[in-house]
This record gives C-alpha cells, structure tokens and sequence, in this order.
C-alpha cells in the first residue's frame, strides 16, 4: 500500500480523474463529479466546468460537516453533488466518492423497476466489488431523480442504509454515485461498476443471459474475497 | 470565467478542437466544421483536409457579413458550411459554432418523423443543455438535407427561428450544427447532445425507454438552471 | 496541395498509419496493410507483425511491377496483400493503397447477397468519397474471400474492372481494399468507407433506416463534387 | 525476430501491456493477468492493484515449478491466475500467457452449449490464430467459472489436454486465458480472438451470419498458413 496522498497530491489526482473520466465518456458536457477525503479535509471538483480541463487550484475543500473551508477563486461553483457526496463519506466512512454520468448505467437503470435494486450474478467482475464472490446475488440501489442533485439527499441517504453491502447508488436516467476507503479502491468500483451495467444492456440488447449455460456450482470451500 | 480567446488562441483552439472531434468520430474523412468569433473576427477551418491535423495557419477569417478577410495560402478552401455558421452567429450571437458528422446524431435523425423535432426529456444530460431541466420536453429541430451544404441555409435559418429554446438543428442523415456563447460552451453543448442523441439511438435498439420506470415527480420548488 | 512525400517521409508515414489503424481496430492481431507509391516506387508495410510497431526501415520497396526492389533485413516478409496492391496501382493510378479489417466493413459484407455490390446513398458522409454525391446511389463490389490472399487478385481485378466509378473492394469476412491518389485522400476513403459501413450495420441490427423519413428532393442545379 | 527480452525488458514488457489492455477494456478494476518467461525464469503481475499503474518492481518472479523466487515489496500478492498461467507453461510450453475480461468475449461464452467448445469458421481473423485457415472450424475451449480462479485449475488443465489446435481457454461469464510462443504472439493471438469474440456477439445481436452469403470453396491447392 503506498501512503495516503497529501492534499496537493489529492488535487492533481482530482485533476487526473477528471480527464480519465471525461475520456471513458463518463463526464461528457460538463458531467459527473469527483472528490477525495484528505484525513478530516474532503476536496471536490468545482460544478460546470470542463472536467477534462481541470487544474489544481480548481478544487474546493471542505470539511468534515460538508462546509466549504477554501474555495477557488474565479467564479466557480461547488458541485450540486456535495450533499451526496458527503452522505457516503458520513454513512461509509469513504475515502473518495465519484459520480459518472456513463451511458451504460443510465441504460442499466432502464431495465430496473421502480423501488427495486439492480441484482447482479455469476459474473466474475463482480469479484472486483468490495466483498462480493461469483455466486453471490448482489444488489445496487436505484433511487428515482429528481430536477436538482440536491433534492437527492434524502433519497440517497435511505439507500446507503436500506443497502449496507452495496457501495454504489445507481440513480435512474442519470448516472450513478460510488465510493471506496481511497481513491484507487474507488475507481476500481467505478470501473467494475460499469462494466457490469455495460454487460447487463448488452444481455439484454442481444437476448442473451449469463444463466443460460452455466453450469458451475458453488463449493463448500469456496470463501469469497480470495 | 477565463478571459476571451486572442484570434491567435482562437487560430489554435480549432486545430486542438479538430483532433479531438477527429478522436471522437465526429470528423472522419474531412468531415464536419469549427468556427469561433473572436469579437467581430470569425474564424472557421477550412473544407476538405484532415481536421486531425489542422494548423493554426490553414484557418480562414471572415467579418460579421461573412466575407473572408484573411485566407491560408496553399489552395485550402472555403468550408461549405460558412453560410450555415453566420446562421447561428446573426440569428444568436453565437461564439462558436461547431458541426459534427457523429454517427449517433445521424441515427437519431432517422427516428425523426418529416417536420417534427427530435424531443427528450427525464434524461440529467438534458441539465447540460443551455436552459433546460429534467422535467422539460426538449425538442431540436430536424432538417432534411441537401444535395450541397450552402442549399441548407434557409432551412436552417427557418429552423433556428422556429425553436428559440434549442441550440442545434440537426440534419437527416448527415450531422448536427450547434453553438455556444464560446467555445467551451458550445463544445459542451455538443458533447451533451451527442450524449442524449446515443442514448435515444441505444435505447431504441435495446428496446428500452427512459420513461418505463421512471416514477419521479416535478417539485414544485424545483428551479431550473440550479 | 503539400509537396508529395519523399521515400524516408512514406516510410515514416506508414509507420504512423500502423500505430492509427491498429487504435482504430483496422489492424489487430498484425492484420491490415499499407503501401504508399512515391513516384514509380512501392512501399509496403510486412506481413505478420504488429501494424502499430513498425519502424521505418521495416517498410519493402517494390518497383512498378511489383518486384521487390528492397527488403528489410530481419526475417520480416512480404504482405500477401502485395499483388492486390499492385491491382489498384497499376488499373486506377493510385497514390497509396490500404487494407483494413474493420469489423464494420465485415459485418456490413455479411448484409450483402452474392454477385451484388454493398449499395449506398442518402448519407452525407458518401460526400467524403470520391465523385460521390448525397443522392446517387454509390456502389462498393463485394467479392467472396479465398484461402489465400493471393488467389484473390483475379477477383479484385475483375472488381475493379467492373466497379470503376468505386475506389475500393469489399471482400466477404475478410475487409477491404481502398485507395486515393495520396495517401491523405486513401486515408480520408477509408474513414468514409468505415462509418459507412458502421452506419449500415447499427442501422441494420437498431432497424432503423435513413430512407424512412427523409423528404428532401434532388435540385436540379445541384452539382456534384462541391 | 528480435532476441528475447532480459528479465529486466520483460518487467517493464508487463507494465506496458497492463496500460494497453486496461485501455482497451480488458483489465477493468484489476482484472485481467499478464505473465512472461525468460528462459527458466516466469514473470506475473500481482494481483489486486491497478494494472494500468504497474511498476516494473511491482512484478513477481517464479521458477518453473510455480515456486517465487522474488516477490516484490509492498504489500502485493501473488495473483490467483498463477496456477492457470502455469498450466500454459508446463502443457505448451508457452513463451508469455495473457488473462482478460474482454466483455466482447464474456458475452461469446454465453452463446456455447455447456461441454461445447467455440466453433468459429470462414472469418478472415482466423488467420490470424496460430495453424488456422479460412475454411477450418476452429474450436475453443469454453469452461465453467468456479468461485475462486485456484480452482480452475483442473478443468484448464483438462481444457487444454482435450483442444490440443487451441491456444486459448475461455472461462464462462469470466474472460480468457491465451497463450503464445513469445510475448508479441500471445498479444496477437490475444486481439484476434478478441475481434472473432466480438465479431460473434455483434453478428448474433444483429441477426447476421458469415454463412449467409458466403460462397467461396475451399481451394485443393490452398496451403492453410501461407
């Protein structure tokens, strides 16, 4: 494990992300959100602004309560996301949080009906969420939207309780909220993430399914998380 | 805000601006257009080269009435789409206007029925457009094409009169036109458009829709713009 | 107009080519070709190795007749591709030919009855390709694959023969053969060449097509080529 | 051909290829596995980080029994492919063994029979896989996944002895393991099998077939390989 990153490092990373995302067509037109939690200081990405183009002195920083403590200067705005973002950091202990608005979750959340979670099996890269073993009957929470990021809270709030072992909201028609202990644990979820929403559009695009030929059983011996 | 482009700046945003559209698909094979203004100075790329690798000196300028000012030396032409840009420029007071051959536009324009718009709503992309929120029916203007670029001015002219709440006219079969009031707008403009345009073209393929599930309601507290 | 490349510069430029069309999926897996003519001399790309590694002096030299003039020392061989090159050369003048293995261009064969060629019009996109304009109907021969690369060159003469308002040949499963009389134009016929097929293969499989709505009519003044 | 690598080549060999296979999906939050051998000497990334951002001193060293000779420092681990990886090595004699979470080949795996293998035929891809020709039906082993990758072991193992012409194990909902006799070849032999993958699930979402329209005959006097 290498040492937890310092607040400058913390906003170049930020910086990093930003085009990473942009690239993978997860913060297209201004889109998505990215923050890091520094020990008690959380950075965010400022809202409206090229997420591809962003620079160090961009970021806000905020703390523990979710009140900005430094601000860029420049007329940038703190994201609409910070209420949500600051739910997984309060409810989970999160490291980092990210929002992506990738088209194959926004999809994904098409297929899920209202008040039910996307339930996810017998997909390998399912193993690369935190806890979460080959057999097991995963499930994401999918929360409805609304007109403004903040009105979310309280619906994103009862989802991180109603669903303790997901770490991910998925909000239908608009993209998905994902956390983990840092930043690379966080975007290794957010890639798994995607590529199983990814996976499950294309089943379904194609009329095909992961259950239809597998044959393979669970074993006694098998312990999740090796 | 960052300060306005110098022409000079301008002159090397297109070339930046053609690469990523050529990386995006939007410009293959000579395909599609850029213009900024840079006060009363306009500035487009010229027609028929590889936007991929446009260089500051290969841009036209053109005055408010459209006439070239300033012209590359080296046989580059003028770009057909000319007439179309000043369109957007006198009609809107654009700051750039941009022209993209995506492929998901052009498929989303096949969806189209003759005279009607292309018309979204319940999609968080919609919140990247200028003035639009997740609740609104959204619509863009639909024209037919036309055996040469310059036959498409009345159109588009009719068009970008006929729906002052849209940015963009699209194209049957050919591409989209959409501006900002500079460039950094526009680009996102068009990422946002290109973004809800593959996602009409991907849920009519998978038969999805956005609307099946969605059981969110408009707040009446909720603003617009936030 | 650019002065026409020196032998190092067509050397140089097919090892960009390699590195384009290998990020493009046109080369993966050491498949595709490039050759470029300067004057009376061919260059060509080797066979079997990865397209995105090339080095200058990896590139054959062939003379009009298709003889090899000079080979790289190092084991590399010559393309299998090389007489169908030489077809494009020697009946249409090129300028430089390419060959890639598109999987858009392969599956857009596989839509395409025996005998027939791959028919195309109402896309602005055929603009791209020369002589080609929005309303006429472009046809692209189509000709059944073979064991070895080259049995196939009685086919693609035959084709190109046939064909002779076309500038590539499409061959069954297997990817296609364009050409320009540069290797800027080659390139820029390819890219148009690909979304084309692109464009017929998703409109394919999302049953959409751009004959459904679209009204417009050809003028009579319209001229071709502008 | 170039002179194999030193060890020291073949570690950072590793690193450039985990940045090339998580860009092309492979490799999505720390999936995918890559390993060389240097004579007597196997190299294998660890398993668990980010495969984009290995080190060269990130990479373990094992003997040809399996056994590590060097683990780096850090807190990495051995990855669990290791055992399937040596498979490769001791039963073929590989030169390098490749892992990847291909989507394009997951969804591939959904479409053969439980017990069947993957039967592909008259795709000019093939030609690219080690001894295949165009008119051959060429089978890959498809397995079951089980909870933890160690216990593939047996069943790869099986695989391999009963589809001695394949040069690849694919592992249902998972990915596959493919194999080469040096580095570059596993890569090519990787992104063919990859391109035959998706091409299947693309032709099958389509409702197209390589079948249809073919009509070419297999020449008496083609030699497969030339």
């Amino acid at each position: 494990m290498r040492p937890d990153l310092t607040i400058a490092e913390a906003r170049t990373k930020i910086c990093d992300l930003g085009r990473l995302f942009w690239q993978l067509g997860w913060a297209s037109g201004t889109g998505g959100g990215i923050s890091i939690r520094v020990g008690s200081t959380i950075l965010m990405a400022p809202s409206g602004v090229e997420k591809e183009n962003l620079r160090p002195h961009d970021i806000y920083e905020l703390d523990g309560a979710g009140h900005v403590t430094r601000a860029p200067d420049g007329g940038q705005r703190l994201t609409a996301c910070a209420p949500l973002f600051m739910a997984a950091y309060r409810q989970r202990q999160a490291g980092a949080v990210l929002h992506s608005h990738s088209l194959d979750v926004v999809l994904a959340s098409m297929l899920v009906p209202p008040g039910q979670p996307l339930q996810l099996t017998r997909l390998e890269m399912l193993k690369g969420l935190e806890g979460v073993g080959y057999f097991d009957l995963h499930q994401i929470p999918v929360i409805d939207n609304t007109a403004l990021e903040l009105e979310l809270k309280d619906r994103m709030e009862a989802a991180i309780d109603a669903w303790p072992r997901a770490n991910a909201v998925i909000v239908r028609n608009h993209g998905v909220y994902v956390w983990g202990r840092d930043v690379a644990h966080a975007k290794t979820q957010a890639e798994c993430l995607d590529w199983l929403c990814r996976a499950t559009v294309r089943m379904h695009a194609a009329g095909l399914s992961n259950l239809t030929h597998d044959q393979s059983v669970p074993d006694l011996a098998a312990r999740v998380g090796a």
